[in-house]
């Protein structure tokens, strides 16, 4: 076994899950000097602002930022514009336009319900004013981690959106990266990154205004500030490593899913990649295109890694068995490689995002088909759902009531403020009442 | 102004809202040994079970609970409806049937849009299948609270409805708790508490089953608790103490908003209650009736104690100088006491829940209304929501393309990918248009 690709686990449903439950406990853990040291960060930000940002950006990022040009210029953004290529700037439109149009239909509307006696109750929905988005610099530039962070945040009306991601060596930051947050509607950029920018955005310094919420993906001293600032902001998901669970039957396509599995593993070491399948056939063909494939991939070193720690076939004797195991481990991709996929669609009670059939794999799914590819991992799809409109709009509910609606159930109220021992809750009601 | 049961700040919006801001910070500071004790009781759950289980609840709460009656059972219930009082019950059943009037409307459907080529696109909502819904015993027996945390959940369609709640010294529960989760749907009741019975409910026990989602008040060993279960299993928010915001012009009814700020402040000596109003004359009005009506309340102490602490009445020379303190602080609870208050409702960004008119006290939603009473504290309305149908529901993403679709855009996906590095995600896609 261990020179294999991928183990293979044959027809042991409970040696399956014990597996994929192990795999839950892959997260790295955090260093006691992380945690000091991001709340020293923070500390600074809040104590000093401008100051501790630029000093912690010159420090970790680039001697070149400074307070006068920390905020992307708008030659900067027309310069951007003519560095990226034609076709990339092509793609990245249409995923916009995509991933707008699936965010509008995730709009709600403000609502209210009259009823007897005059009383009116609803609810305000209400885009949050303020939102900041973090996006990772060197090599980890991903512009389509832009559009998926900063559209939603735009559909739901969002007045302010402020992206900060840190600066290259010499100062400036990826034209790709600056390209897709025009196109996706950001409205400031800012030049800093790690723990210093993430307390900007949540405690405000005298250049970058407090947000309400802080989203967006990052390294542990991201992650590790956005813990440390939620309740003063509000924070999205803390994301594990990436996952992806497959489930074919003898009709899927040994070739695609091999490639499908290593599009996930090639994230990071961390990363795992799941096959269960009802078909014995299947699992061996795609272990053979496993080893095929990725000698000719560049990043071979971490699939082949992330194959062996985090990777498995698993064959099952039936579909049935397939799903529950799915809806067990709750995977935070899901492709249905099966002969009818949609009948499948109603059994998977947990997954962050389903592709159903041979031509929706997952990296269709990461850039370019609409739905967010901000996704819960490690489980939490059981709780947690994908980012969404929802996610950057609050609600207020409201109540009137005239005065015959409160006399009407007035004694009901007081009665149960009185047995909670809540007088001065009773007191108010029958005031309204006595003065009838 | 040392000896005045209310502070009153004259015409000075800066004073204001300092003082207002100042107002935030009033939050009991968590006590190491407490975070220590908490997590010292949860590895015990996790690592013991109902053994650790059993033992903390015979050391905190009552010797009497053991394995076989930790579980209410039928008789149990029967017996607590022979004991509350008829009133009670009719009271009860009425809250929750607006309870669950309102929370029915907030409910969404599953919805899917289909594209040119084949593609479908779409959002599965469903419930979360189980929650766990933590009730405090002892004197803060509150069923009002049981209503709003279990309705929501049964009306999003949960399968799986637990209840914890500490059980009293000789092993029982407080009768108006048990009712009012019979009729808010609850399946399952368990007499276990403090951070034990969170632990409980987020790995399990042999007795209690592992939820989703944890909801539900507590004091500083829950909370802490909560905190640290929270990515195991979702929670709901952590509430501060309670507060509420009058808005008043001079049509204001000083008798009622007197009332309905010591309605707040009876809930502890940390709750805060703030009347801005455009009227001097309503101020002293509404001081007067604080001191005369405070003399008959039973928390008489408390509310004085609150008053003088964290209340103020603030003068102002606009409503719209109100509307913007208001926005500006996010109160919890915003009434608005003024001649139009619906003109008013769209200017009100930030608030949990706004109470519009006279006869829209804020207790009459505590208990009855309808909308939720469990509400975003300490200024997070600018980001947090009232507690909805919204919070036991979970989404995933799917997405189906046609062969055709897929090759139509196949090209922009690999530049995407490539683009960012990922060659394994643009093989995915190219080994599917090459077998075209």
């Amino acid at each position: 076994m261990e020179n294999e690709i991928i183990s293979l686990i044959y027809k042991d449903t409970d040696e399956g899950i014990k597996y994929l439950s192990a795999l839950r406990d892959r997260e790295e853990s955090v260093q006691r000097e992380v945690i000091v040291r991001v709340e020293e960060i923070l500390k600074g930000i809040k104590d000093e602002g401008d100051d501790a940002l630029i000093k912690y950006t010159n420090i970790l990022d680039s001697d070149k930022v400074n307070k006068e040009n920390i905020c992307v210029t708008k030659e900067e953004l027309e310069e951007a514009y003519k560095q990226v290529e034609g076709e990339f700037l092509e793609a990245i439109k249409l995923a916009a336009k995509n991933i707008r149009f699936f965010h509008e239909k995730q709009k709600k509307n403000s609502w209210m319900v009259t009823k007897e006696d005059g009383v009116i109750l609803g609810q305000n929905i209400r885009a949050l004013e303020n939102v900041g988005i973090y996006v990772p610099g060197g090599t980890a530039a991903y512009p389509s981690s832009v559009l998926m962070n900063a559209i939603p945040a735009e559909v739901a009306g969002v007045d302010n959106i402020i992206m900060v991601t840190p600066p290259l060596k010499d100062g400036s930051i990826n034209p790709n990266i600056l390209v897709a947050a025009d196109i996706a509607g950001v409205d400031k950029i800012y030049k800093a990154g790690g723990a210093q920018a993430i307390g900007a955005l949540a405690f405000g310094t005298e250049s970058i205004e407090k947000v309400d919420k802080v989203v967006g993906p990052g390294n542990m001293y991201v992650a590790m500030a956005k813990k440390s600032v939620y309740g003063y902001v509000d924070i999205d998901m803390i994301a594990g490593p990436s996952e992806i669970m497959v489930i074919a039957d003898d009709s899927g396509k040994a070739e695609y899913i091999a490639a499908d599995l290593m599009s996930q593993a090639e994230h990071d070491r961390l990363a795992s990649a799941v096959l269960v399948t009802t078909s014995q056939k299947l699992a061996e063909k795609v272990r053979k295109e496993l080893e095929r494939q990725v000698k000719s991939l560049s990043r071979k070193d971490i699939i082949v890694d992330s194959l062996q720690n985090y990777g498995v076939i698993i064959v099952v004797d039936s579909l049935q068995e397939a799903i529950d195991m799915a809806n067990k481990i709750a995977p935070e991709h899901l492709e249905l490689c099966i002969k009818e996929p949609f009948r499948a669609l109603g059994d998977i009670k947990n997954a962050g995002s389903i592709f159903l059939g041979d031509y929706a794999p997952e990296p269709l799914g990461d850039y370019l088909a609409g739905p967010n590819h901000v996704l819960p991992t490690s489980g939490t799809a059981r709780f947690f759902s994908p980012l969404s409109v929802d996610d950057f709009v609050k609600k207020s509910s409201f109540i009137h009531y005239s005065k015959e609606a409160l006399l009407e159930v007035g004694g009901k109220v007081v009665k149960l403020a009185e047995t909670e021992g809540l007088t001065a809750h009773a007191n108010s009601i029958s005031i309204r009442m006595k003065s009838k």
